[in-house]
Protein backbone atom coordinates (compact mmCIF):
# COMPACT_ATOMS: atom_id res chain seq x y z
CA UNK A 1 0.00 0.00 0.00
CA UNK A 2 3.16 2.28 -0.18
CA UNK A 3 3.73 1.63 -3.77
CA UNK A 4 4.72 5.36 -5.16
CA UNK A 5 2.04 5.68 -7.74
CA UNK A 6 3.11 9.27 -8.14
CA UNK A 7 6.17 11.44 -8.38
CA UNK A 8 3.84 13.84 -5.98
CA UNK A 9 4.50 12.46 -2.10
CA UNK A 10 1.12 14.66 -1.04
CA UNK A 11 -0.54 12.51 -3.46
CA UNK A 12 0.68 8.79 -2.71
CA UNK A 13 -0.11 10.20 1.12
CA UNK A 14 -3.88 11.30 -0.03
CA UNK A 15 -3.97 7.67 -1.02
CA UNK A 16 -1.93 5.80 1.21
CA UNK A 17 -3.94 7.14 4.82
CA UNK A 18 -7.20 6.43 3.15
CA UNK A 19 -8.71 3.59 5.44
CA UNK A 20 -11.93 4.09 3.81
CA UNK A 21 -10.07 3.27 -0.09
CA UNK A 22 -8.55 0.24 1.46
CA UNK A 23 -11.74 -1.18 3.25
CA UNK A 24 -13.51 -0.99 -0.14
CA UNK A 25 -10.64 -2.31 -1.88
CA UNK A 26 -9.10 0.30 -4.48
CA UNK A 27 -5.74 0.70 -5.87
CA UNK A 28 -4.72 3.91 -7.00
CA UNK A 29 -2.77 3.01 -10.34
CA UNK A 30 -1.06 6.23 -11.16
CA UNK A 31 -1.60 10.22 -10.73
CA UNK A 32 -0.22 13.35 -11.28
CA UNK A 33 -0.97 17.25 -11.72
CA UNK A 34 -4.29 17.43 -11.22
CA UNK A 35 -5.09 13.53 -12.58
CA UNK A 36 -5.44 9.95 -10.99
CA UNK A 37 -6.43 6.46 -11.91
CA UNK A 38 -7.95 3.96 -9.83
CA UNK A 39 -9.16 0.34 -9.80
CA UNK A 40 -11.43 -1.86 -8.17
CA UNK A 41 -11.54 -5.35 -8.21
CA UNK A 42 -15.51 -6.44 -7.78
CA UNK A 43 -16.61 -8.92 -4.27
CA UNK A 44 -19.73 -9.54 -2.90
CA UNK A 45 -19.12 -6.55 -0.42
CA UNK A 46 -19.97 -4.50 -3.50
CA UNK A 47 -22.83 -5.61 -3.71
CA UNK A 48 -26.33 -4.09 -3.31
CA UNK A 49 -29.93 -6.11 -2.53
CA UNK A 50 -30.65 -6.27 -6.82
CA UNK A 51 -27.33 -8.20 -6.89
CA UNK A 52 -25.39 -5.56 -9.28
CA UNK A 53 -22.99 -2.94 -7.90
CA UNK A 54 -24.37 -0.57 -5.22
CA UNK A 55 -24.39 3.22 -6.34
CA UNK A 56 -22.42 4.03 -3.15
CA UNK A 57 -19.15 1.89 -4.06
CA UNK A 58 -18.93 3.36 -7.66
CA UNK A 59 -19.26 6.38 -5.68
CA UNK A 60 -16.51 5.17 -3.64
CA UNK A 61 -13.80 4.55 -6.21
CA UNK A 62 -14.71 7.96 -8.28
CA UNK A 63 -14.47 9.80 -4.92
CA UNK A 64 -10.48 8.32 -4.68
CA UNK A 65 -9.47 9.38 -7.81
CA UNK A 66 -11.17 12.48 -7.44
CA UNK A 67 -9.08 13.23 -4.13
CA UNK A 68 -6.21 12.44 -5.06
CA UNK A 69 -6.32 14.34 -8.38
CA UNK A 70 -7.12 17.59 -6.48
CA UNK A 71 -4.29 16.88 -4.32
CA UNK A 72 -1.70 17.29 -6.87
CA UNK A 73 -1.31 21.11 -5.71
CA UNK A 74 0.07 22.78 -2.99
CA UNK A 75 -2.99 23.18 -0.96
CA UNK A 76 -5.47 20.93 0.88
CA UNK A 77 -8.40 20.38 -1.17
CA UNK A 78 -11.63 19.27 0.36
CA UNK A 79 -15.05 18.36 -1.40
CA UNK A 80 -17.72 20.89 -1.79
CA UNK A 81 -20.57 18.95 -4.13
CA UNK A 82 -20.19 15.70 -6.16
CA UNK A 83 -22.94 15.34 -8.94
CA UNK A 84 -23.06 11.54 -10.24
CA UNK A 85 -24.69 9.76 -13.11
CA UNK A 86 -25.39 6.55 -13.13
CA UNK A 87 -25.47 5.19 -16.91
CA UNK A 88 -24.68 1.22 -16.75
CA UNK A 89 -25.72 -1.46 -14.57
CA UNK A 90 -22.20 -3.75 -13.40
CA UNK A 91 -22.36 -6.75 -11.69
CA UNK A 92 -18.78 -7.64 -11.49
CA UNK A 93 -15.14 -7.70 -12.84
CA UNK A 94 -13.50 -4.63 -12.83
CA UNK A 95 -14.17 -0.94 -12.27
CA UNK A 96 -11.54 1.84 -12.94
CA UNK A 97 -12.05 5.73 -12.64
CA UNK A 98 -9.55 7.90 -14.68
CA UNK A 99 -9.82 12.25 -13.18
CA UNK A 100 -9.25 15.34 -14.90
CA UNK A 101 -8.78 18.57 -13.77
CA UNK A 102 -11.61 20.64 -15.48
CA UNK A 103 -11.17 23.97 -14.03
CA UNK A 104 -8.85 25.84 -11.82
CA UNK A 105 -8.72 29.06 -9.68
CA UNK A 106 -7.75 30.39 -6.49
CA UNK A 107 -9.60 28.30 -4.11
CA UNK A 108 -12.10 26.02 -6.64
CA UNK A 109 -10.72 23.32 -8.52
CA UNK A 110 -13.47 21.03 -10.60
CA UNK A 111 -12.83 17.68 -11.60
CA UNK A 112 -14.65 14.92 -14.16
CA UNK A 113 -14.17 11.42 -13.13
CA UNK A 114 -15.40 9.11 -15.55
CA UNK A 115 -15.77 4.80 -14.43
CA UNK A 116 -15.86 2.08 -16.88
CA UNK A 117 -15.84 -1.98 -17.27
CA UNK A 118 -13.34 -4.02 -18.40
CA UNK A 119 -15.30 -3.58 -21.73
CA UNK A 120 -14.65 0.05 -21.33
CA UNK A 121 -17.73 1.36 -21.30
CA UNK A 122 -18.70 4.36 -19.08
CA UNK A 123 -20.54 2.74 -15.78
CA UNK A 124 -20.91 6.50 -14.23
CA UNK A 125 -19.90 9.73 -14.41
CA UNK A 126 -18.74 11.49 -11.99
CA UNK A 127 -18.27 15.48 -11.17
CA UNK A 128 -16.61 16.86 -8.19
CA UNK A 129 -16.15 20.68 -7.06
CA UNK A 130 -12.99 20.91 -4.26
CA UNK A 131 -12.42 23.90 -1.70
CA UNK A 132 -8.35 24.36 -1.68
CA UNK A 133 -8.17 25.24 2.02
CA UNK A 134 -4.77 26.46 2.79
CA UNK A 135 -1.29 25.74 2.15
CA UNK A 136 -0.35 22.29 3.83
CA UNK B 1 -29.89 -8.08 10.16
CA UNK B 2 -33.20 -9.65 9.73
CA UNK B 3 -35.44 -7.33 11.66
CA UNK B 4 -38.32 -5.70 10.46
CA UNK B 5 -37.49 -2.02 10.52
CA UNK B 6 -40.26 -1.78 7.83
CA UNK B 7 -44.25 -3.31 7.56
CA UNK B 8 -43.22 -3.47 3.85
CA UNK B 9 -41.68 -6.78 3.72
CA UNK B 10 -39.54 -5.34 -0.21
CA UNK B 11 -38.04 -2.37 1.76
CA UNK B 12 -36.68 -4.82 4.42
CA UNK B 13 -35.23 -6.89 1.61
CA UNK B 14 -33.65 -3.92 0.02
CA UNK B 15 -31.72 -3.54 3.37
CA UNK B 16 -31.10 -7.13 4.36
CA UNK B 17 -29.50 -7.90 0.82
CA UNK B 18 -27.20 -4.66 0.83
CA UNK B 19 -23.79 -6.32 1.24
CA UNK B 20 -22.03 -3.14 0.72
CA UNK B 21 -24.58 -1.27 3.93
CA UNK B 22 -23.62 -4.31 5.73
CA UNK B 23 -19.53 -3.81 4.65
CA UNK B 24 -19.97 -0.43 5.79
CA UNK B 25 -21.76 -1.20 9.19
CA UNK B 26 -24.95 0.58 7.97
CA UNK B 27 -27.77 -0.28 9.96
CA UNK B 28 -31.70 0.43 8.97
CA UNK B 29 -33.28 2.16 11.87
CA UNK B 30 -37.01 2.43 10.44
CA UNK B 31 -38.93 2.48 6.72
CA UNK B 32 -42.31 3.63 5.91
CA UNK B 33 -44.01 4.52 2.26
CA UNK B 34 -41.35 7.33 0.82
CA UNK B 35 -39.12 7.65 3.81
CA UNK B 36 -36.37 5.63 5.66
CA UNK B 37 -33.88 6.34 8.55
CA UNK B 38 -30.28 4.85 8.81
CA UNK B 39 -26.93 5.61 10.79
CA UNK B 40 -23.80 4.62 10.74
CA UNK B 41 -21.43 4.04 14.23
CA UNK B 42 -17.70 5.75 12.88
CA UNK B 43 -15.08 3.56 12.64
CA UNK B 44 -11.49 3.53 11.25
CA UNK B 45 -12.51 2.08 8.41
CA UNK B 46 -14.66 5.38 7.41
CA UNK B 47 -12.17 7.98 7.68
CA UNK B 48 -9.98 9.45 5.04
CA UNK B 49 -6.23 10.48 4.73
CA UNK B 50 -6.88 13.30 6.71
CA UNK B 51 -8.69 11.85 9.49
CA UNK B 52 -12.09 12.92 8.68
CA UNK B 53 -14.70 10.81 8.00
CA UNK B 54 -14.79 9.71 4.19
CA UNK B 55 -17.18 11.63 1.51
CA UNK B 56 -17.53 8.31 0.13
CA UNK B 57 -18.59 7.22 3.72
CA UNK B 58 -20.97 9.33 3.91
CA UNK B 59 -22.13 8.82 0.53
CA UNK B 60 -23.21 5.27 1.22
CA UNK B 61 -24.94 5.70 4.25
CA UNK B 62 -26.97 8.36 2.72
CA UNK B 63 -27.57 6.17 -0.24
CA UNK B 64 -28.98 3.24 1.64
CA UNK B 65 -31.39 5.50 2.95
CA UNK B 66 -32.41 6.76 -0.25
CA UNK B 67 -32.47 3.04 -2.02
CA UNK B 68 -35.01 2.00 0.94
CA UNK B 69 -36.88 5.16 0.59
CA UNK B 70 -37.38 5.29 -2.93
CA UNK B 71 -38.14 0.82 -3.11
CA UNK B 72 -41.24 1.48 -1.03
CA UNK B 73 -43.50 1.36 -3.76
CA UNK B 74 -44.90 -1.37 -6.15
CA UNK B 75 -42.03 -0.54 -8.93
CA UNK B 76 -38.14 -1.50 -8.83
CA UNK B 77 -36.51 1.96 -8.21
CA UNK B 78 -32.97 2.28 -9.50
CA UNK B 79 -30.72 5.85 -8.88
CA UNK B 80 -30.25 8.03 -12.00
CA UNK B 81 -28.67 11.02 -10.74
CA UNK B 82 -27.20 11.79 -7.53
CA UNK B 83 -26.04 15.53 -6.04
CA UNK B 84 -24.41 15.72 -3.02
CA UNK B 85 -23.01 18.50 -0.84
CA UNK B 86 -20.70 18.80 2.13
CA UNK B 87 -21.38 21.26 4.82
CA UNK B 88 -19.12 19.71 7.49
CA UNK B 89 -16.01 17.68 8.65
CA UNK B 90 -16.42 14.99 11.30
CA UNK B 91 -13.95 13.12 12.83
CA UNK B 92 -16.15 10.16 14.82
CA UNK B 93 -19.34 9.34 16.76
CA UNK B 94 -22.78 8.25 15.29
CA UNK B 95 -24.06 9.52 11.67
CA UNK B 96 -27.58 9.58 11.20
CA UNK B 97 -29.12 9.53 7.60
CA UNK B 98 -33.40 10.96 7.03
CA UNK B 99 -34.51 9.98 3.57
CA UNK B 100 -37.51 12.19 2.89
CA UNK B 101 -39.34 11.75 -0.96
CA UNK B 102 -39.81 15.49 -2.59
CA UNK B 103 -41.79 14.45 -5.73
CA UNK B 104 -43.23 11.09 -7.23
CA UNK B 105 -44.34 10.95 -11.12
CA UNK B 106 -44.81 7.73 -12.92
CA UNK B 107 -41.22 7.19 -13.99
CA UNK B 108 -39.32 8.99 -11.34
CA UNK B 109 -38.69 9.88 -7.64
CA UNK B 110 -36.95 12.69 -6.17
CA UNK B 111 -35.83 12.36 -2.38
CA UNK B 112 -33.64 14.51 -0.46
CA UNK B 113 -31.42 12.72 2.44
CA UNK B 114 -30.28 14.99 5.11
CA UNK B 115 -26.93 13.90 7.25
CA UNK B 116 -26.57 14.72 10.68
CA UNK B 117 -24.00 14.56 13.63
CA UNK B 118 -24.77 13.67 17.35
CA UNK B 119 -25.34 17.07 17.85
CA UNK B 120 -27.95 16.99 15.20
CA UNK B 121 -25.80 19.60 13.16
CA UNK B 122 -26.31 18.77 9.31
CA UNK B 123 -23.01 16.79 7.92
CA UNK B 124 -24.10 16.57 4.55
CA UNK B 125 -26.91 17.45 1.87
CA UNK B 126 -28.15 14.52 -0.88
CA UNK B 127 -30.41 14.82 -3.33
CA UNK B 128 -31.12 11.43 -5.48
CA UNK B 129 -33.76 10.89 -8.66
CA UNK B 130 -34.51 7.79 -9.30
CA UNK B 131 -35.84 5.66 -11.87
CA UNK B 132 -39.03 3.16 -11.85
CA UNK B 133 -38.06 0.53 -13.77
CA UNK B 134 -41.34 -1.94 -13.86
CA UNK B 135 -42.88 -3.60 -11.47
CA UNK B 136 -41.10 -6.22 -9.21
CA UNK C 1 -39.63 48.01 -9.10
CA UNK C 2 -38.11 50.02 -6.64
CA UNK C 3 -40.83 48.37 -3.47
CA UNK C 4 -38.89 47.53 -0.40
CA UNK C 5 -40.01 43.51 -0.06
CA UNK C 6 -37.30 43.03 2.58
CA UNK C 7 -36.06 44.97 5.29
CA UNK C 8 -32.68 44.21 4.43
CA UNK C 9 -31.33 46.98 1.81
CA UNK C 10 -29.24 45.02 0.16
CA UNK C 11 -31.59 42.21 -0.72
CA UNK C 12 -33.99 44.72 -2.53
CA UNK C 13 -30.80 46.20 -4.41
CA UNK C 14 -29.94 42.22 -5.52
CA UNK C 15 -32.78 42.35 -7.10
CA UNK C 16 -33.80 46.00 -8.37
CA UNK C 17 -30.35 46.08 -9.87
CA UNK C 18 -31.21 42.36 -11.84
CA UNK C 19 -31.26 43.02 -15.70
CA UNK C 20 -31.75 39.56 -16.46
CA UNK C 21 -34.28 39.00 -13.92
CA UNK C 22 -36.68 42.17 -15.08
CA UNK C 23 -35.72 40.77 -18.96
CA UNK C 24 -38.01 37.66 -17.74
CA UNK C 25 -40.43 39.13 -15.91
CA UNK C 26 -39.75 38.24 -12.39
CA UNK C 27 -41.06 40.29 -9.61
CA UNK C 28 -39.92 39.52 -5.62
CA UNK C 29 -42.67 38.94 -2.79
CA UNK C 30 -40.61 39.11 -0.62
CA UNK C 31 -37.18 38.25 1.35
CA UNK C 32 -35.71 37.71 4.89
CA UNK C 33 -32.47 36.61 6.47
CA UNK C 34 -31.88 33.43 4.35
CA UNK C 35 -35.17 33.37 2.61
CA UNK C 36 -36.88 34.69 -0.52
CA UNK C 37 -39.88 34.21 -2.57
CA UNK C 38 -40.52 35.32 -6.23
CA UNK C 39 -43.42 34.58 -9.08
CA UNK C 40 -42.92 34.69 -13.01
CA UNK C 41 -46.12 35.32 -14.82
CA UNK C 42 -45.43 33.13 -18.08
CA UNK C 43 -45.72 34.30 -21.24
CA UNK C 44 -44.91 33.48 -24.72
CA UNK C 45 -41.50 34.44 -24.33
CA UNK C 46 -40.88 31.50 -21.86
CA UNK C 47 -41.78 28.53 -23.86
CA UNK C 48 -39.29 26.18 -25.72
CA UNK C 49 -39.82 24.44 -29.01
CA UNK C 50 -42.39 21.77 -27.23
CA UNK C 51 -44.61 24.41 -25.85
CA UNK C 52 -43.76 24.23 -22.55
CA UNK C 53 -41.69 26.13 -20.07
CA UNK C 54 -37.68 26.36 -20.91
CA UNK C 55 -35.99 24.44 -18.36
CA UNK C 56 -33.55 28.20 -18.39
CA UNK C 57 -36.76 30.17 -17.35
CA UNK C 58 -37.83 27.78 -14.40
CA UNK C 59 -33.85 27.71 -13.82
CA UNK C 60 -33.39 31.67 -14.07
CA UNK C 61 -36.42 31.97 -11.54
CA UNK C 62 -35.28 29.66 -9.10
CA UNK C 63 -31.73 31.25 -9.61
CA UNK C 64 -33.31 34.67 -8.78
CA UNK C 65 -34.92 33.80 -5.68
CA UNK C 66 -31.75 31.69 -4.24
CA UNK C 67 -29.48 34.91 -5.12
CA UNK C 68 -31.38 37.06 -2.70
CA UNK C 69 -32.08 34.65 -0.34
CA UNK C 70 -28.04 33.81 -0.04
CA UNK C 71 -27.22 37.66 0.11
CA UNK C 72 -29.28 38.31 3.11
CA UNK C 73 -25.79 37.98 5.56
CA UNK C 74 -23.55 40.83 5.50
CA UNK C 75 -21.13 38.94 2.91
CA UNK C 76 -21.44 39.09 -0.59
CA UNK C 77 -22.49 35.64 -1.86
CA UNK C 78 -21.92 34.21 -5.27
CA UNK C 79 -23.21 31.12 -6.61
CA UNK C 80 -21.08 27.93 -7.28
CA UNK C 81 -22.68 25.55 -8.26
CA UNK C 82 -26.57 24.62 -8.94
CA UNK C 83 -28.77 21.22 -9.06
CA UNK C 84 -32.41 21.30 -10.74
CA UNK C 85 -34.24 18.30 -11.26
CA UNK C 86 -37.27 19.00 -13.30
CA UNK C 87 -40.44 16.64 -12.32
CA UNK C 88 -43.84 18.42 -13.97
CA UNK C 89 -44.03 20.72 -17.24
CA UNK C 90 -45.75 23.14 -16.77
CA UNK C 91 -48.05 24.92 -20.25
CA UNK C 92 -48.32 28.75 -18.40
CA UNK C 93 -50.35 30.55 -15.95
CA UNK C 94 -47.85 31.36 -12.91
CA UNK C 95 -44.59 29.98 -11.12
CA UNK C 96 -43.65 30.19 -7.99
CA UNK C 97 -40.49 29.92 -6.24
CA UNK C 98 -39.35 29.83 -2.25
CA UNK C 99 -35.80 29.72 -0.97
CA UNK C 100 -34.60 28.24 2.07
CA UNK C 101 -31.42 28.38 4.05
CA UNK C 102 -30.33 24.95 4.65
CA UNK C 103 -26.65 25.56 5.97
CA UNK C 104 -24.25 28.26 6.56
CA UNK C 105 -20.40 28.39 7.22
CA UNK C 106 -18.20 31.00 7.23
CA UNK C 107 -17.50 30.27 3.33
CA UNK C 108 -19.88 28.14 1.81
CA UNK C 109 -23.95 28.62 2.33
CA UNK C 110 -26.45 26.11 1.08
CA UNK C 111 -29.79 26.57 -0.60
CA UNK C 112 -33.01 24.67 -1.28
CA UNK C 113 -35.55 26.44 -3.77
CA UNK C 114 -38.78 24.87 -4.63
CA UNK C 115 -40.58 26.08 -7.72
CA UNK C 116 -44.33 25.31 -7.59
CA UNK C 117 -46.90 26.04 -9.78
CA UNK C 118 -50.74 27.75 -9.25
CA UNK C 119 -52.25 23.95 -8.15
CA UNK C 120 -49.06 24.41 -5.40
CA UNK C 121 -47.59 21.28 -6.70
CA UNK C 122 -43.80 21.02 -7.74
CA UNK C 123 -42.41 21.67 -10.84
CA UNK C 124 -38.84 21.79 -10.23
CA UNK C 125 -36.33 21.26 -7.03
CA UNK C 126 -32.93 23.37 -7.27
CA UNK C 127 -30.01 23.36 -4.71
CA UNK C 128 -27.63 26.21 -4.72
CA UNK C 129 -24.14 26.13 -3.17
CA UNK C 130 -22.96 29.79 -2.45
CA UNK C 131 -19.46 31.27 -2.15
CA UNK C 132 -19.18 33.80 0.72
CA UNK C 133 -16.86 36.22 -0.59
CA UNK C 134 -16.14 39.23 1.33
CA UNK C 135 -17.75 41.87 3.42
CA UNK C 136 -19.43 44.33 0.73
CA UNK D 1 -33.80 32.24 -37.18
CA UNK D 2 -34.54 29.92 -39.89
CA UNK D 3 -30.90 29.13 -41.28
CA UNK D 4 -30.25 25.46 -41.62
CA UNK D 5 -28.08 24.57 -38.79
CA UNK D 6 -27.87 20.85 -38.65
CA UNK D 7 -28.78 18.35 -41.97
CA UNK D 8 -31.61 17.27 -39.16
CA UNK D 9 -34.61 19.29 -39.38
CA UNK D 10 -36.18 18.14 -35.94
CA UNK D 11 -32.55 19.68 -34.53
CA UNK D 12 -33.27 23.14 -36.68
CA UNK D 13 -37.09 23.07 -35.33
CA UNK D 14 -35.87 22.62 -31.63
CA UNK D 15 -34.38 25.78 -31.65
CA UNK D 16 -36.82 27.55 -34.33
CA UNK D 17 -39.47 27.22 -32.36
CA UNK D 18 -37.72 27.93 -28.98
CA UNK D 19 -38.92 31.28 -27.74
CA UNK D 20 -37.00 31.47 -24.52
CA UNK D 21 -33.37 30.92 -26.44
CA UNK D 22 -34.36 33.81 -28.91
CA UNK D 23 -35.85 36.13 -26.02
CA UNK D 24 -31.94 35.90 -24.87
CA UNK D 25 -30.51 36.58 -28.09
CA UNK D 26 -29.09 32.91 -28.25
CA UNK D 27 -27.92 31.91 -32.09
CA UNK D 28 -27.16 28.35 -32.61
CA UNK D 29 -23.98 28.00 -34.77
CA UNK D 30 -24.43 24.14 -35.85
CA UNK D 31 -25.70 21.09 -34.62
CA UNK D 32 -25.36 17.12 -35.18
CA UNK D 33 -25.77 14.30 -33.73
CA UNK D 34 -25.90 13.91 -30.21
CA UNK D 35 -24.32 17.77 -30.60
CA UNK D 36 -24.91 21.48 -30.88
CA UNK D 37 -22.58 24.58 -30.66
CA UNK D 38 -24.52 27.87 -29.50
CA UNK D 39 -23.40 31.37 -28.77
CA UNK D 40 -24.86 34.56 -26.94
CA UNK D 41 -23.74 38.05 -27.93
CA UNK D 42 -23.92 39.86 -23.92
CA UNK D 43 -25.80 43.17 -23.18
CA UNK D 44 -27.48 44.52 -20.47
CA UNK D 45 -30.56 42.21 -20.09
CA UNK D 46 -27.94 39.65 -19.32
CA UNK D 47 -26.28 41.15 -16.22
CA UNK D 48 -27.51 40.34 -12.07
CA UNK D 49 -27.12 42.85 -9.84
CA UNK D 50 -23.11 42.97 -9.36
CA UNK D 51 -23.19 43.62 -12.69
CA UNK D 52 -21.78 40.65 -14.34
CA UNK D 53 -23.35 37.86 -16.32
CA UNK D 54 -26.17 36.03 -14.77
CA UNK D 55 -26.08 32.88 -13.93
CA UNK D 56 -29.46 32.04 -15.03
CA UNK D 57 -28.50 33.80 -19.05
CA UNK D 58 -25.57 31.23 -19.05
CA UNK D 59 -27.71 28.26 -17.85
CA UNK D 60 -30.08 29.52 -20.64
CA UNK D 61 -27.63 29.19 -23.51
CA UNK D 62 -26.00 25.92 -22.35
CA UNK D 63 -29.10 24.80 -21.74
CA UNK D 64 -30.14 25.60 -26.05
CA UNK D 65 -27.48 23.90 -26.56
CA UNK D 66 -28.06 20.80 -24.48
CA UNK D 67 -31.71 20.37 -25.86
CA UNK D 68 -30.69 20.37 -29.54
CA UNK D 69 -27.50 18.04 -28.96
CA UNK D 70 -30.43 15.44 -26.44
CA UNK D 71 -33.04 16.16 -29.71
CA UNK D 72 -30.70 14.69 -32.50
CA UNK D 73 -31.96 11.53 -32.52
CA UNK D 74 -35.68 10.10 -32.94
CA UNK D 75 -36.99 9.98 -29.43
CA UNK D 76 -38.18 12.82 -28.18
CA UNK D 77 -35.76 14.34 -25.26
CA UNK D 78 -36.82 16.10 -21.91
CA UNK D 79 -34.71 17.23 -19.03
CA UNK D 80 -34.96 15.47 -15.90
CA UNK D 81 -31.53 17.08 -14.30
CA UNK D 82 -29.26 19.64 -14.88
CA UNK D 83 -25.89 20.42 -12.59
CA UNK D 84 -24.00 23.33 -13.37
CA UNK D 85 -20.60 24.33 -11.71
CA UNK D 86 -19.59 28.24 -12.43
CA UNK D 87 -16.36 28.48 -12.54
CA UNK D 88 -15.57 32.34 -13.94
CA UNK D 89 -17.28 35.72 -13.85
CA UNK D 90 -17.83 37.76 -17.00
CA UNK D 91 -18.56 40.82 -17.77
CA UNK D 92 -19.36 41.49 -21.36
CA UNK D 93 -18.62 40.22 -24.89
CA UNK D 94 -19.39 37.05 -26.59
CA UNK D 95 -20.52 33.27 -24.73
CA UNK D 96 -20.29 29.79 -26.79
CA UNK D 97 -21.93 26.67 -25.49
CA UNK D 98 -20.55 23.48 -26.92
CA UNK D 99 -22.71 20.36 -26.01
CA UNK D 100 -21.35 16.53 -26.54
CA UNK D 101 -23.22 13.43 -25.74
CA UNK D 102 -21.41 11.58 -22.92
CA UNK D 103 -23.66 8.88 -22.61
CA UNK D 104 -26.80 7.09 -24.45
CA UNK D 105 -29.27 4.35 -23.52
CA UNK D 106 -32.92 3.38 -24.46
CA UNK D 107 -34.24 5.66 -22.17
CA UNK D 108 -31.51 8.09 -21.08
CA UNK D 109 -29.13 10.19 -22.55
CA UNK D 110 -26.14 12.54 -20.55
CA UNK D 111 -24.72 15.75 -22.09
CA UNK D 112 -21.84 17.49 -21.03
CA UNK D 113 -21.92 21.51 -22.03
CA UNK D 114 -18.91 23.48 -21.68
CA UNK D 115 -19.47 27.24 -21.74
CA UNK D 116 -16.41 29.74 -22.93
CA UNK D 117 -15.70 33.10 -22.95
CA UNK D 118 -14.01 34.96 -26.44
CA UNK D 119 -10.37 33.84 -24.87
CA UNK D 120 -11.96 30.38 -24.68
CA UNK D 121 -11.62 30.26 -20.66
CA UNK D 122 -14.02 28.17 -19.45
CA UNK D 123 -17.13 30.10 -17.97
CA UNK D 124 -19.30 26.98 -16.54
CA UNK D 125 -19.19 23.29 -16.69
CA UNK D 126 -23.08 22.11 -17.09
CA UNK D 127 -23.93 18.03 -17.35
CA UNK D 128 -27.24 17.47 -18.21
CA UNK D 129 -29.57 14.27 -17.93
CA UNK D 130 -32.20 13.94 -20.85
CA UNK D 131 -35.06 11.21 -20.61
CA UNK D 132 -36.13 10.07 -23.86
CA UNK D 133 -39.67 9.95 -24.13
CA UNK D 134 -41.05 8.42 -26.94
CA UNK D 135 -40.67 8.08 -31.17
CA UNK D 136 -41.93 11.81 -32.35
Amino acid sequence: MTANHSENPEQNAVFDRDCFAHHLGIELLEAGEGTASARMVLGEQHLNGMGTVHGGAIFGLADLAFAVACNSREALAVALNVNISYVKAVRGGVLYARATETSLSARIGTYEVVVTDEQGETVALFYGMAYRKQAR
